[in-house]
This record gives structure tokens, C-alpha cells and sequence, in this order.
């Protein structure tokens, strides 16, 4: 039954979760010690108390990151026997890399659309002044 | 002089600064009104007041939260006359992107090398259990 239930509980976080809370990932990504966390992980599974070692922090602290690491849906745990195992969520740092990197290119081929449009009129003796106008991202007003 | 002191801020912000403040960006992003304000900057650059429009706040809580935006790198801004205006810091962005990026690729990759060598003990009749040990990732004490 343990198995079972612990299958449906991944499922439940992984596949059927479609977006995390935002809010939650990038405020557990703030934080310089919670973030040195999550390189151990990159590495592997680990322990509580192997991802407090390095950390100059109580046990409490430790556990007080691993919770908010846990409730962004970074990090997942589960304990066998008397010790917890944390791993990493790529689901859901996915959907945060996905966030910013839509912004980013996004803003670089608008920039590189104006690019070319400026290229474009450079030559023409009457070209309009470009810095008032941006024709490569018209928007409608809100 | 006004215009060489810009360019050598632009310098300063965008070439000379290698790595932005991961606290202060990821903080930065952790507010849905401020994802929003990027969200829009996305498209285009735009001044405080339009930022702001739709977003039920105060002008004073808009510019408070551009100058987090400001703080952290992810915005720059420029004033035109009466007019500030803000566009996004394509290199902040990436900075924050590329952080979230390894730490998901290192844990995909070492997953996909435990698939593989599960895959190649499968066969084995006496495989160890595999629920202990991980020799995709063999790691030496901190």
C-alpha cells in the first residue's frame, strides 16, 4: 500500500500539478543558504542534515529552509527508516526557468526586429527619427 | 556629458557587472505585480505610469516596486523629458535563468545515468537493490 500511495502522491506533484505558485518558487530561490541547498541536490539526493552541513545554521534553521523548499515544490522529500531524502522538483524549476526565459527572448527578438528596421531606414535620406517610435512592438493601449 | 555619463552607466550595469544579485533578483520576482510589470516590459518599453495601469495600486506602491525591479538588475530606466522609461535587463535575466538551468540539467542528467544503469542491472539475476546506493552520483564528503 506504502507503494501505492507514494507512486499517486509523485503523480499528484509531478504530472497532475500543472503550474507551481510562482510566488512560493521565486521567494525560495531568494535566499542565498536555500540555494545552496538545491546545488547539493543537483547533485543528488541527500539527507537534512547533509544539506545543513556546509551551512553555518541550527538543525531548525535547516529544517525551517527545507520546508519552504518543500512547499515551493522545489525540492521533495521522503523518509525511509528514521532519515529524511530531499531531491530536486525539475518540474518545477522547469516552470521557472520557462517564466524568465519567455521575457527574455521575447525582449530579444523585439530588439533584434528593431534592429533590422533600423538597418533598414538607415539608408533612406528621410528616415523618421527612431527614438520616439518603436514599429517593431505596436501595442494596442491596455 | 549627460549622454557619455548614460553610456558609461549602461557600461557599468550591463558589461562590467558580471553577476547580479541572485538574492535581490529572485526576490525581485517573487512579487505577481512585479512579474507583471515584466510581463509587460516583455513587449516593450514602457514608462512607470503605463506599467502601473493595470495593476490595482498607488503610484507610490508602482514606482516602490520599480525601484525593487531597478535594484535587482531586471529593469533599467532612463528619463525623456518628464517621461521615465523603464526596459528590461535581457543579461539580469539571464543570470537567474542559467542558475535554474544547471541545477535542473545536473539533476536530469544524473537521472537519465541511474535509468541507464538500472536498465543495464535489470537483466542481472543477483543486481543489488537499487533503493540505497547511487552510482550515478558518487559524491565525496563535504
Amino acid at each position: 500500500m506504502v507503494g501505492i500511495e507514494a507512486i499517486l502522491k509523485h503523480v499528484l506533484n509531478n504530472v497532475l500539478d500543472p503550474e507551481p505558485d510562482l510566488d512560493r518558487v521565486f521567494h525560495a530561490l531568494a535566499d542565498p543558504g536555500r540555494r545552496s541547498m538545491l546545488e547539493r541536490l543537483g547533485e543528488g539526493p541527500a539527507s537534512v542534515s547533509e544539506l545543513g552541513k556546509p551551512l553555518a545554521m541550527s538543525l531548525a534553521a535547516v529544517l525551517q529552509h527545507v520546508q519552504i523548499l518543500e512547499g515551493s515544490g522545489l525540492v521533495q522529500s521522503r523518509k525511509l527508516g528514521r532519515t529524511r531524502t530531499c531531491s530536486l522538483n525539475t518540474e518545477t524549476l522547469r516552470s521557472a526557468e520557462r517564466w524568465i526565459s519567455e521575457r527574455r527572448t521575447f525582449t530579444e527578438r523585439r530588439l533584434d526586429r528593431l534592429g533590422e528596421y533600423l538597418a533598414s531606414t538607415a539608408d533612406q535620406p528621410d528616415a523618421p527619427d527612431s527614438g520616439q517610435a518603436d514599429p517593431a512592438a505596436p501595442r494596442a493601449q491596455a
